[in-house]
């Protein structure tokens, strides 16, 4: 069993690791915090917790963070880059999953978030936590940058293409769609019931604080830099994220088997066979990514889909992952989840 | 390990058994049966099951049912019936999700349900599995009838009040809401999720088959026959019945604390603090029911609101917990789920 | 012609206002006020009233609200109890659609509403704008209460039954259920998709600020005070209310031919034939009631069901309705809206 | 006042034909068929219609088609060829809202629909009834073929880059997303709200029907054939087409004042300011497409946001846009409506 704590209880991933964790069989939760609901019952402000969590919110000052032998950060982004070294000084590993140490250009991350860096440091020795691509440096990793929602399900589904050489890297395209939570617990109109239901719509075309982790990730894999136009959409759904990417192939192959190959031993990410259509449900509630490939028409063009829950893969699931290869659990434990369908 | 079979696993009903039952440590899955997809993958029918159940629909009459220790039915109302005897007479226990065995008066089974019934002695033998109620003749029970979704909620509402005799129960008022998923995986117009959706309606005010067996459950309790008007409702979610109960005070008591103390020792019934409001998806996905007691502004009516998922504690989540009683397992034993929230 | 302001344009029975008005054959719009966005365009704010409304948001204390013939306000309650005195004294009529004119008992409306009231002589002046009870009175009114969502619906469904003299006026219950609009367009995390889709709950059931309206409209009505247990609940829709009211016969009647006889005149009240469900939809975004009568199982319980959209004859559309009354238009003038379905 | 006919009045297109046409200041509605429903009334099955539709079903074999002015066809692909002649030699003019005179070349249309078309001559001589593209032609036209809903809005999304040549027209990216709607109103177990809400899904990626119609119409304006890459999509709301369509410049422009141009005298197209995001809301239940242009980081792809209604300017809105044309009436007759928002 190991100590683990949360800093920042209150949002939607705060709460979705509180699900997973609490039913982890080697983990023992010791402090979740929150400056706003310091005293109150965790379950008080999220009923669908009680019977499983039974601890108080408490203050980040009194919490004993440094006690645990890793803290999750589920804080907007700023936050971990100012508490994280003191917390590796103590000797507790650090799993961020706010977007603090996810980009390694500090220039890119101060343009993009809008604040300057605090640890520019850690940024060098944070590992970007996406297993599929990092596990052997996520095992003895201090300090994990937990991807985001839509970098995951757009990673996943172009890198096998872009690792193999088969497209050309200077116009993916990745349409993808976010269901309401990807906007976080905050209040505010866009994100009301009556805004966001019955309605669809892209936001962030000009530019999303995710195409600069996206272009990263695909941009290391390629080894060189990628072209990538990124357009993001609100779908009137809770959870699920669904990312339809188009590239143009430059190179034949079997696609479908490179697929299956390149994740045959990954847990998490599904290959569908021939002529499937993922749904986000298939994954709802679970740690899964499911991909499908499909070359219309026999044109040159490929169309990958692939969906992910944008709170469990995108966030809160992948970060209990890289908790388990970090201390050598089976790397399922906790996330032996059945999708919830319908 | 006991052997487990499901007759009828293209439904709803029985795709969360199969959820349930697929991380259940007890439970070896052995048939599912199917006519129409005989020979078809059940995971291939249903792709969050991908990973967690490797078995094929198998025909009716091919599948290996007789060497099952319980089979659950999860068909339509009218196949348990027909079926039952036979699997008894091998030593198979059942499970039937569907109606056939819920109404010991079969006139009145007959009347509601527009058919005759094929065994009314096994209606006699049988069971009616609210563990909250009749814990005792589960455990030794052959065959159960697994409650319906309205009465689950309904009768865990007004059972403390009826039970102590505190109300008066010639004039109780039951204003049922479900979710879509009620209706079944059945192809209906009146289902799509174009009529569904964005809008709300009351249904079957005249008469609705849980009425009777609600009405059953109900007069038990108050050793005589009790008044019931039942309206359920169709509200636009996938999973849920929120029950909003009325009844009017013929006794004083500390109704909060008489909850608390009937259900103190069960596991899946939840009486929330006083001056809660229940939410629905404080319980989706999980097999707890959570209760909570109101009396407005001191007058002489209390208002009850109980919650589940009409898929688990309304349906399949009980039918295990039924289970697990009859073979003796820890009560929550595959039930441990935190409710999925957002 | 006449000239038409309104106060407070950035909400929803604001935007729900000018799709109406802005198509009004007799109203020419002539300002919207918002202290916020004053300066920015109307439909920069709403592009779905682009080509329709030409208007910008003016500051209140700029807008040529003095010359309108008639002003409504959409704003909080507690705004038009400080302005409309002036308004009046210039001659101009005021339509309030919040709720500072409707409650006749002062300290009632202080205690509900936790404020002190600034203009109790208007309070006793205003008209109660529900068409179907008060027209004669709103045809020369100055200032009109237009009526609460709730209360329209509940009132509706319960008049006829009330002012026969049928039912038992000590114990009515009005189960009611309101899309989320009703809300508001306010920043709230009780409000957002994530929190109120695939979700139902009721509350407010110690006392919501709509029983004292309820009550009063009812009672005068009845003569007598009534009794009445209002639970309001919240469904995962947009636009629409579904009451479901619950009275128990007092004296035997044709109540379908009553329902009939008591609306039959009425432009905006219809009664659907017996064994009815009237749907929210087959009301969304027009000003009509649907109303049922049913009498489950012959019993001595009647449950009527009463469905308007919350938006138009329970806010904006109700009040235009009042408006065409006052001003000698055709009284659906601008309001013949075929509802969207689906 | 012209004689208008419905053949097929119980989908959605047929519903939505008569929320229209009821309000139409130059059309009396004289019949509308439907083989199951012939001899029940119209308000009986859409109670939305009550007060606004008295006509009944009618018998196709009986209704006097014969002696109206135009007959919509709202029916399933494969009845108005068969049904279209013998009105046309009545002198009756006719728009099919299905798709059999949509596509020129026979053969493409008979592999794409399964069946062998009944009335080749007509498809020559039908008008492609897209307003924007084909208004002389339809002014004149005996027989409209009205655009599909994708069609509708990708065409307006592409067609001035096409026109004007400025983009690669070898590898269009067209990337939709529909509203439930769109599957009409036939019970099919994936339309079911259980299936269809809280979800997300591409469908038909290997190849959907309106693929064709689309590369016909930008090719015809390509003067060439085109390359596109067509994916729809299925998200969880009733009405509604959200097309993000990516294009790579070959010839630079100002293509804000492009599409501008294109569409300034266009009473139902609204090209947005720079930088927007359209939202299907924004048109809810109105005939109105509107499209912004984004050109993200300044690369050298554009993309196109456009959306619409997918009952109105995707279906029946448009066909009575023909018809205004058609007859000569103003163009928007019948067709002011602000959308609902919220």
């Amino acid at each position: 069993m190991i100590k683990v704590g949360i800093v920042g209880g209150t949002g939607y991933t705060g709460v979705e690791l509180l699900r997973l964790l609490a039913l982890h069989p080697e983990v023992e939760l010791v402090a979740i915090t929150s400056r706003g609901e310091a005293g109150a019952a965790v379950a008080g402000m999220f009923p669908s917790l009680r019977g499983y969590v039974k601890l108080d919110f408490s203050d980040p000052k009194d919490a004993p963070l440094g006690d645990c032998d890793v803290v999750f950060f589920a804080t907007p982004n700023g936050i971990a880059m100012q508490q994280a070294e003191a917390l590796l000084a103590s000797g507790v590993r650090v799993i961020d999953l706010a977007a603090d140490f996810r980009i390694k250009d500090i220039a890119v991350w101060e343009k993009w978030y809008g604040m300057s860096h605090a640890s520019p440091d850690l940024v060098a020795e944070a590992v970007y936590g996406l297993p599929e691509v990092n596990r052997e440096k996520i095992r003895s990793a201090r300090l994990i940058a937990n991807p985001g929602c839509y970098p995951t399900a757009t990673q996943l589904g172009f890198l096998p293409l872009i690792e193999n050489g088969c497209v050309d890297t200077t116009s993916l395209i990745a349409d993808a769609k976010s269901g309401v939570s990807g906007a976080g617990r905050k209040a505010e109109v866009h994100s009301l019931f009556s805004e966001a239901a019955d309605n669809f719509k892209a936001y962030g075309v000009p530019g999303h604080r995710h195409l600069p982790e996206i272009r990263q990730g695909l941009s290391l894999a390629a080894g060189r830099e990628v072209g990538l136009t990124f357009v993001p959409h609100l779908t009137p759904m809770i959870r699920g994220i669904h990312a339809t990417l188009y590239a143009r192939i430059t190179r034949e192959a079997d696609f479908q088997a490179m697929f299956e190959e390149r994740y045959a031993n990954e847990p998490f990410v599904d290959v569908l066979p021939p002529k499937s259509h993922p749904e986000t449900r298939s994954v709802r509630a679970a740690n899964t990514c499911r991909i499908a490939i499909h070359r219309p028409q026999g044109g040159d063009t490929l169309v990958v889909l692939s969906v992910i829950d944008n709170l469990v893969k995108g966030a809160a699931g992948q970060a209990v992952q890289n908790m388990n290869i970090m201390f050598g659990f089976d790397e399922c434990a906790g996330l032996s989840l059945v999708p919830v369908l319908p």
